[in-house]
């Protein structure tokens, strides 16, 4: 490829994923003025990688855990944000972020769309240590954003305590220090009312 | 330090770095919507960090560049951000800026404060490989924007061809590749009466 017509690709790439500005997550900014979007929660992730890397159960590699994080929503500019206690949206969503990572990733020249496309589909799998870490990130990132927000989220899709636990094992399967952390959270929360038991 | 307090610390850092999703920038999203923020340019130019890195003029670290792109704006918190054509407030700038990363790098743990206050000091003296290739991009993405999006924010501040063109060096000093680009980008902006030239 003529390196103008690979530059071309890469610029390309790099103006289609500018929509990932415009996917709307349901966790609240901690001043609750409006909910976050994709690319602030892909860069909040990041940073997360950044400053909570010790915490992780295995040994990880920085690098690709930043990579994953933050490839890790582009799928959703085509397959938008499932909120993860809608049980339908769930169903749909593994075909429809693939649909969408043949699309995306794709743009770019066939090496680098081959290493990300690599990179999302280990994250995805969720085994290797990088990816469980990666993942553990994501989940604690939006639970933590709750508690700090006192439930607004929560209470508003009437969401329970045991639907956020259910959720949790992604947390303590990359990180136990995390995981316990949050229990804390947690316990704080439900005595607070900011998080609901389960209706009798 | 007890584990406990070090991630109380951690997690207060990453809750506080939230406020960079409400510090706008004058930049324009692709679809002309709305400006974006900072929390949003920071993932956009970690994007570029990966697919571009290639086009950096002396070998880089990309971690090392990677972190310097997510945090290279936090400062912006308290100092916020300083349109690069208001002469005024770049004087101002600096000082702000420091006194922003005494605060907000110190409610880190120590030795996360001084690994992340080194880097942005690097960044901000642009004389390393990593950090010149950091400014390059962190100078393209906005010229480049203001390409794709027929110059509109140029027009709204009066911006002229030599005022963007005197702002392109440190996009040369890094990547002469890039600024190949960006040359012929403004070349046809000047054509199609999205930049204009200096008034006589």
């Amino acid at each position: 490829m003529m390196s103008s017509e690979r530059l071309k690709k890469q610029i390309e790439f790099l103006a289609e994923i500018d929509k990932l500005k415009k996917v709307r997550r349901q966790t609240l900014l901690l001043d609750r003025s409006r909910t976050e979007n994709d690319a602030e929660h892909s860069w909040h992730l990041a940073m997360l990688v950044l400053v909570l890397q010790e915490y992780a159960d295995q040994p990880i590699e920085p690098l690709r855990v930043l990579k994953m994080v933050l490839i890790h929503d582009l799928v959703e500019i085509d397959a938008g944000d499932a909120f993860i206690y809608d049980q339908a949206a769930q169903r749909d969503k593994v075909l429809k972020e693939r649909t969408a990572a043949d699309r995306i990733f794709n743009l770019l020249p066939s090496d680098q769309a081959e290493e990300m496309r690599a990179l999302w589909d280990e994250f995805e799998a969720g085994q290797s240590a990088d990816a469980r870490f990666a993942a553990a990130l994501d989940r604690f990132q939006p639970i933590l954003f709750n508690c700090l927000t006192e439930g607004v989220q929560w209470k508003k899709h009437g969401v329970q305590q045991h639907q956020v636990l259910s959720r949790c094992d992604v947390v303590a399967n990359g990180s136990r220090a995390l995981w316990a952390d949050l229990q804390v959270r947690l316990e704080k929360a439900v005595a607070s009312g900011h998080l609901t038991l389960q209706e009798e």
